[in-house]
């Protein structure tokens, strides 16, 4: 029980804004005195709490302020999607420290390995932090995955990639720990680690990205589900009259709600001239900011089609919290920006009018706080959810000052 | 801690048929030998558990066994279906002790609620047990229901009744502590409940009764939702030709796989004559068995209609799986023993066919083990969950030995 007793610790402190002393640590975590005092020397001695100073509050002594030291550790977080890679890096308090955007490459697997491996070198070397303080790099890739293998299998939307696995090349090239989760599930992580407000509320992420899929937490934990694929959303019908789609069904999510259906949508309805060259990533994520750019300054045709989804996709988010019966829902990844300002006009009502328990209560809809870069934020936090545990600090903080220097 | 490690003890002893000596507890807990031995005399002062004999295993003393004292405390779980009520009594062990079955009443909601509390002291009294020694009653009923205020809110399918105070009502009537469940979720806790071989799987449970419904179970887990109503599964949208929802779609399940939609359409074709008198829930359960006894006896249209269903009702099931990345599918509820044969050729091929993660697995597909009474005995569980539960045990347990009689 020492191991949990030190997480819920580390988690006290890290989610005060301002530091705890210990008196406070024991109110809040229920913990006794001694224990306090024993889990923190430890903590202190790992290198992860210092001491920020003295408190006055009414008599007694002043006490003693605990603080994470947010500088002597570090987590690289990448997210692939098919149209650009993300990379960050976040201190031990989950702070970005660096990010950068880069066009996913066309071409091979290992074509873009190399690519993921140069990013992280660089956002490294842009950050201007130690090297060695960099506990591991994260990696939120679209699905399926192979958690026990960690490989990618066969995602849709990166042409080519079987079973690449991405977690010991990575490790390869760059020498550090790996983890690889779901994107879906890497943006839940972030919203889950951020959070300090309703940290034990119940929500439904909306991942909208090159794919759309989905999120889900509850009290404390992201459900990953078994294989850890939760999230897979695509083909839940929601318009009876949109296109036919590979799974053998019409108007499922993926052939209506992407932008790529928005945008093949539009070309149809002659919103946007039929010009590209390509449906690769990029051209289609080129031609979706140029139809949400009309949308905004007001071309009611290109309007009509984000507000269009906006309904369809509100059918398929009735569906989610209707089956979890979830507190919120949030919506996030890369272009939820462009779309928030159309989404949000029509959503939140039709969740509502579609709520199984709407005699009971209403379904906040808000943008996630970590922004856009969720889901590279949501893999480093993976990282960080790695050092905070017990027994991981253990591994990777090998430069922890010895029992007998602070004891 | 204590009360948590004595839940895992008691869990442990129920969980063994053949019950577990102290060394074996400490071997599978993980605890201490001292924690076992003050944690098992705890629990055989409170009467739960009992010394069942001595066995011989290789060298050393001969080993004390420990078991339940199933028959010292017992539980009633009820089930308010529109169509048809059921009363269990299990003992501690969740042996079922006895049952019944009694066509729900039409009429008021006071009317049924009175036909309720008859009903648990109909069961008790066949069951011939010491009603002093009945802990509580579940009621497993249909939402949603306002957990909170213990009232079941407008359920769709039982007319008339809008926020019913169900549990006050039946706590007067009876004098016996109630639990309100929802019905699918009660039936989810029945099979998490009784399962032994594959407790830390995750499963979507699929309630088939008078409307179809969903559970689900993660990691020892039933997921409730925030509001207790999780499972709402009815505008899944699974057939694009079906008929109009009061929801404002076409198609969803609750208008295509229940079955009332099922009577329905095979009045629509012609398979079954349009003779019934009315559409409550008794002549549509009269009409629908019917059907499924003319599939059984070999009319091709009959089984059509069910095949049919059974296609539809696999788009849903592939929705929640997808979607929650489960392990397992199980069936239950009154309807399933008569769907069973035509659903089981047609939907675990469905739902594997669009299963995300095909690559990586298979959904195994079964009937529960608790069979057609499964939301009753999962709201029996209910009550025992909270008898096992040390706080509880202490609330109930008012017959416990006194600590100086057995130290």
């Amino acid at each position: 029980m020492g191991d949990f007793n030190q997480s819920v610790i580390l988690e006290a402190i890290r989610r005060s804004v301002a530091g705890l002393s210990r008196i406070e640590l024991a109110q809040v975590t229920g913990l006794s005195a001694q224990a306090v005092t024993n889990i923190t020397r430890r903590l202190m001695q790992l290198g992860l709490v210092v001491e920020a100073g003295r408190t006055i509050t009414g008599p007694g002594k002043p006490r003693t302020i605990l603080k994470l030291d947010a500088s002597r550790r570090f987590a690289v977080g990448v997210h692939l999607d098919p149209a650009v890679m993300t990379f960050v890096v976040l201190d031990l308090a989950g702070e970005l420290v660096s990010q950068a955007h880069v066009h996913t490459p066309v071409g091979s697997a290992t074509h873009i390995i190399e690519a993921i491996a140069s990013g992280i070198e660089a956002v490294i070397t842009e950050s201007g932090i130690d090297r060695a303080r960099v506990a591991g790099v994260g990696v939120a890739s679209p699905g399926p995955i192979d958690a026990a293998l960690a490989t990618i299998v066969d995602p849709p939307k990166l042409l080519g990639w079987h079973r690449v696995p991405l977690k010991q090349a990575l490790s390869d090239a760059s020498g550090l720990p790996v983890h690889l989760e779901k994107d879906t599930t890497a943006a839940a992580v972030a919203e889950l680690w951020r959070e300090t407000e309703h940290a034990n509320s119940s929500f439904v992420f909306v991942y909208l990205g090159t794919g759309i899929g989905a999120g889900f937490a509850m009290q404390y934990e992201v459900i990953r589900g078994s294989s850890h694929n939760a999230g897979e959303i695509g083909h839940i019908v929601v318009d009876r009259d949109g296109p036919p789609c590979a799974c053998g069904q019409r108007g499922c999510l993926d052939v209506v709600c992407t932008p790529q259906a928005m945008v093949e949508k539009a070309e149809r309805l002659g919103v946007l001239q039929d010009s590209r060259v390509g449906s690769d990533a990029e051209s289609v994520d080129e031609r979706f900011r140029e139809l949400c750019a009309r949308s905004h300054d007001g071309d009611t045709r290109a309007l009509a089609v984000l507000e269009d989804s906006a309904a369809q996709l509100s059918v398929a988010i009735a569906v989610l919290t209707n089956m979890l019966d979830v507190d919120r829902v949030i919506f996030g990844g890369p272009y939820w920006t462009l779309l928030s300002e159309a989404y949000m006009r029509i959503i939140p009502a039709r969740i509502y009018a579609q709520s199984a328990t709407r005699a009971l209560r209403s379904v906040p809809v808000s943008g996630a706080i970590s922004g856009e870069d969720v889901a590279a934020i949501g893999a480093a936090c993976v990282v960080l959810d790695e050092v905070y545990s017990p027994r991981a600090s253990t591994l990777y903080l090998d430069d922890a000052v010895p029992e007998d220097a602070n004891g």
